[in-house]
Order: structure tokens, then sequence, then C-alpha cells
């Protein structure tokens, strides 16, 4: 069996740590597994590198910042390669060039496009362990790139995909995919499985342990991922297209408190209005997620949407300066409440049931929004947990199946 | 006009250094020449890393070793790049992967074999300073190596000759190449132009700037070498053959106090009692500098040789392991003088010039070793500033000529 493992740069952050990930994937080792493991920059290293940059030049050139930032994993795997030497097992670091990992041109946003997969083949033929820097790649000149949020366990599936790993385990600090955040609520239950879709939507509403990029990729080349904690040995999570399996109608519940609704009221009832409202948001890179658009008095329309709470004042000042309207209204004290479940869409009344928990519960519900497998309302933060709860009582998500 | 321009890790130990590194490049770039600067790790960085490694193995595989390593240098380019961009000046940094800097195999320990100058003449023909990693390269399994004590300077003068530049200039923390160390002798005086096989002789002595292997390699293609200070604007000293200047009988006085002699007495007078004496140390790694043999009492011989004072304890606890004989004693007090001079060779005298001058001094010498273009006696140690003063003043090197 092949296995890729990825560990975060919270598990490689120091000796005892980078000891504990070395322990880890030898045991894999040595029940006869292949083992390519996939490794961050230490800690907080990438912060403290960037802080070097900026002390020189406060705006550095996207390409010097990443042939600086790839330093940061190199040191991760050379060292990792050192430790697991100590415990008497053979390994080996490689970096971006070495496994030719080709990226597109972009500095700093990169995407990966082709992995040669033969240096790592060869070193696993000779039973050694192979460990690549994640988060990094070349482009067509040569030079180095990095892919972004998320990027390592981009790195992980990608090269999953590429040597047909027979899983992809995503270390991190929690167990695994939750019914819902266990902070918040309190007889919230680990899944044991989700489908891909529903880890893109969990991912979406910042609920998910996994960037959506790695997920999209995974599903694409039918990679199946695991995310499980590095500080025990619990099962954790699979992620993968069952479509056998029996699909539960609702498997988790997931909250964003830092959302805004922003309300446009008595703008002009007349073709392009929305298209120039938000061409102007997007003109300045702020990212809308809900829309609602509603008939407004007499020959005008309301629009109403949310974004970041961060992005909310300087929405409305955008707006304020490219259109005419009557009133606009931002409110921060908003949070969105999903829910996500494959086996919505083959379910009616699932909607309903989660409208009715919020009744019950007496939260009013100031917008709403869905995709084939999610639920989403706004409502006021102050409920947020509460919602949570009464939802996931309705759903009975707490009990096993 | 195509300069190579190599700058050690004190030069950029700091943000402030960087910059003037940054300064005195783009200086030289805007009077219209290409510009390509080589770098070393900042400051004391190489030994963090050596700590960090150590920490994690004690004995670290020297693959491994390479590969932490390489990211010092390659944190220099970097932000030397964003400095100089800071300053308005186009430049790129690249490290031993895309300069394509071929060596042998060897890790810890490598030789450059073939540098691809493709990108770097098309980065110089778009007008940018190109920054390159010193120190390391890459050998045939795509992995990286480092080039031993002094890499960075064999790097400069492999890509000076890569590239036929026109000159490649050594900063350092030092004018240049002085008639005597000028802190031991007064009217010490830089030297405008040494040749290379002087250079070679001084780096022997331990008194040269330069690695002896970067001065061979200048010599082995006629690259043009000016030593020079970092901290100044002085002119530095050239470093090139040229047959038609006026060869200088002595160009300068080098002293070495780390030197100890080891006598070994009534050594049996038959073939192969040298071999057997030098081999024994050789299998210990121990470096022989000096060796005289002389007939001892009946039947018996004497050797008589110089190690480091470090080695030298060791050196007799080998022997005496090895060999029979008389006696044996160890005596660290003493240390190595030596003269250069390329002139020397068609002189005579010269070395009778030395030894008056030490005679009327009343210092009495040891030993004396000779080459072509060097005269080195042994003398005790106490006696090494006013012997040095005495020669620099008999051969009037404090002169301008």
């Amino acid at each position: 069996m092949l296995v890729v493992k990825k560990f975060g740069g919270t598990s490689v952050a120091n000796k005892e740590r980078i000891y504990n990930v070395a322990e880890r994937c030898i045991e894999e080792y040595k029940k006869g597994n292949d083992v390519v493991v996939v490794l961050s920059a230490m800690g907080k290293y990438t912060d403290e590198l960037i802080a070097m940059a900026k002390d020189i030049n406060e705006n550095p050139p996207k390409r010097e910042m990443d042939m600086l930032f790839t330093i940061g994993e190199q040191m991760s795997v050379a060292l990792m390669a050192m430790a697991m030497n100590k415990l008497g097992v053979p390994a080996v670091s490689l970096n971006a060039f070495q496994v030719a990992m080709h990226t597109t041109s972009t500095y700093s946003n990169a995407r990966l496009k082709r992995i040669d997969s033969d240096r790592i083949r060869s070193e696993l033929e000779q039973r050694k362990i192979v460990i690549v820097t994640g988060f990094q790649g070349i482009n067509k000149f040569d030079d180095y790139t990095t892919l972004g949020r998320g990027g390592s366990d981009t790195t992980a599936v990608a090269l999953a995909a590429a040597l047909h790993a027979d899983k992809c385990e995503i270390y991190t600090d929690v167990d695994g995919v939750y019914t819902a955040d266990p902070r918040k609520v309190k007889n919230a239950r680990k899944l044991d499985v989700v489908t891909y879709d529903e880890m893109l939507e969990f991912a979406t509403l910042g609920a998910g342990v996994l960037h959506n990029r790695s997920v999209e990729l995974a599903k694409k080349y039918g990679v199946q991922l695991v995310v499980r904690s590095s500080l025990n040995t619990n099962e954790g999570t699979i992620v993968k297209e069952d479509a056998k399996m029996e699909k539960m109608i609702v498997s988790g519940v997931a909250a964003d408190t830092d959302a805004a609704r922003v309300a446009v009221i008595g703008l002009k009832d007349e073709p392009g209005v929305a298209f120039k409202l938000f061409n102007a948001l997007a003109q300045k890179n702020i990212n809308i997620d809900m829309i609602l658009q509603s008939v407004g008095r007499a020959g005008t329309k309301d629009i109403t949407f949310t974004c970041s709470d961060e992005d909310a004042d300087e929405a409305a000042k955008i707006i304020s300066e490219a259109m005419k309207f009557e009133d606009i209204n931002v409110n921060k004290e908003v949070s969105k409440v999903s829910i996500v479940g494959a086996g919505m869409q083959s379910n009616a009344g699932v909607a309903a049931k989660m409208f009715e928990a919020l009744y019950d519960e007496n939260i009013n519900i100031r917008m709403i929004s869905t995709s084939e497998i999610r639920v989403t309302v706004l409502i006021d933060e102050k409920n947020t947990e509460r919602a949570m709860n009464a939802i996931h009582d309705k759903f009975n998500l707490g009990e096993e199946r």
C-alpha cells in the first residue's frame, strides 16, 4: 500500500514534534507500506520570513517572495529526514525542483499542472521514506512558485493522485469532521465518512479543516482522503465518493459569525442595476456571499447581500459612490448557519425541518440561500449557538448511525 | 563590461549591510556594466543551521545537511533582490538549480564541473542584476551539494570563467593582499598586483584572503581576480598572470604561529621507515607540512616534521604505537615565517638575504623548506613578529615601487 501523509506547520514546530511525526511515519513504513510525507514550514516560520522580507522592502516582488518562502519547507523536510535517519530508517527529502512539481506561472498563488513522479518512485523502490516540501512548485521559467492558502494540502492530494496512492492522510489538530463545532454543540459527533461534495460545502462555510482546492482535486482524481489528528491515533474522517453508501440526509451543521448584511434600498428598477452594483464591488476585490433581490416601493427595487464583517463598510462606501438609491444599511451582528448533507437532494422537507427548529426557538430568519446539498440561513449573531444546537437536535445528529 | 562580485556572510549580515552591498552593485550597473553578484549565507546563519541539525541528529546524513545548508544562500539572494528592487533596479535571484551549477556527487565537499550560463545570460540581456547563491551546486542525482571551505569564492570564479567576465571581485574585510600582516608589521604595504602563484603560496601559508581552490580555478581559466574591501572603495589587489610586468623579487612576508615541530630520534636506518611513519599519520588524517630527515647516531636516522599545534600530541601518540625509535619530542612553541615572490626563481641569493635578516636579529632557524617562489623557516614562536619586521625591512617591502 502507498500512503501519502501531510503534516502542517504546528506538527513540525519543534524537535519533539518532528520526532513524533517521524515515529508515526515509521510505524506505517514498518507495516511494509510505501510512505510519502508532505510537510509545511515549521510553526510560524513563514511569518518570520514575511517579517524579514517586509523589513527589507515593504512591497517585495512576488517572485522573490516565493524564492524566500520555499526555504521554509526545505528546512522542515531536511530536518525530518535527519530525524528518521536517527531512528534508523532510510529517508530522503525532496524539494519542488527534485520532484518536478510543475505549476502555472503566477507567483504566490500558482496552480499545480503536472508532477514527474519518477524520482519519488525510484526512492520508494529503494525502500526509503520520501519527504516532500509542500506548498511550493516551479513554473515554466524554472522559478519557484507557491500555491497559496491550503497549499500543502493540495501538494499532498496531487502527489497521491500522481502516485496512485491508496490514501492521502491529512493530519491536523482536530480528530476529523464533526456534525457541528464541538466547542459550540455539546453532543457534536465525529463523522466516519463524508462525501467530497459535503466536504466542499463545509470548506466553503469556513467549517472545513481542508481547503476547497485540495478537496476539489481529490474529487477530480478520486483520491481517498482521511482527515485525522496528529495528536492521537483516532481513526479520523474518510472523505470519498461512495454511491453505494447510505447517504445521510444531513451530515452536519456549520456556522460562520464573520458575516455582515448590506441592504441597499430604493434602487432604480431598470436593467443593469445588479450588474453595476456587483461589478463595482468585484473591481475592489470584495467577495459577496448570499444575494437577495426584492421589489421595493413604486418603481424601485431593493438588493441585499452578505459579505465578511471586514469588507462591509467598504462595500457600502463603494456602492454609495457608484449608484443612486434611497437608503443603505449595514448590519454586522448577523451570522450564517448552514446544514450540509449529500442526501438532501433526494429528500424533500429538509429545509422546512431546519426552519421549524429555528421557529421552535423563536429565532428570526433574515435571509435564505440553498445549494443542492446545503441550506444556509442568516440570523442574528447572538442566536448562533442556540440555533446550531436546535438544528443539531432536530436532525438527531448526535446519534450514532 | 561584465563583472562578477562576491560578498561573504558578514557583508550581508543585516539590513543595513544588505543595502550597502545593493548600492555598490547598482553603482556598477549604472555605469552600463552587466553585474552578477554571488552571496554567502547571512552572518552566522550557517552555524545556526548546523546547531539546528545537530539538535535533531548529532551525526546527520551529509546529503540532508547540504539540503539544509543551501537555504542559507537562498535567503541572502532573495532578500538582496528585494533590496535592489526597492532601490528601483531590476534584479533576479537564482539558486543552484536555476543556474544549473553541476558538481561532483560528494556531499559537503563537491567540486564544480559545469555551469549552464544560459539563464544568467538571458537575465543580463534584460538588463537585470543577477544574484546567485554561492557555495551550493547540484549533482547528477539532482541533489544539492555544497562546495566546502571557500565555496562561495569558487562559485564566483567559476561563474566569471563560464560567463567570460572581465573581472571577478572578491569583497572581504581587508583592503587587499599586504606585504605582511599590518597588525604585526608596522610599515606593511598593500600590493597592487600579485600573480596567481604568489596568491596560492599566500593561501597555503594561511595568510591568504582567498581559498586555494578559487585561486587555482582563476589561474586555470585566466579569470582576473580583484580582492578588495566591502567597507571602503579602495582599489584592492589584482590577482592575475602577467608575464610582462616587472616581477617583484619578494612580494610579501607571511607567518603562521599554529605550527608544532615533532622530532623522532633514532629510527632504524632501513628502507620504508619514512613511508611507515607518514602513512600511519595519513591514516588518521593528520596533515604534515615541512619534513626533514637527517642522519642520526650509528645505524639510525632522525625524522622531524611540522603539523598544526592541535594535531601534534596525537601525531606523537600514533608514531609511538606504530614504530620503534629512541626518543620523540614535541615543540609547540614554534612558528613558520615565509617569504613569497614570483621573481625569486630567477634571482639568486634571496634565501641567503632572508637568513641574514634573521642572523642580524640573532634568531635561530630550526628548519628550512622552499618552493620555486617561497622560502619558509621554522623559528621560536616568541620571535615571530621580530623576524617578520626584520625580513620586511631587509627587502624594503614597505617602499612604494
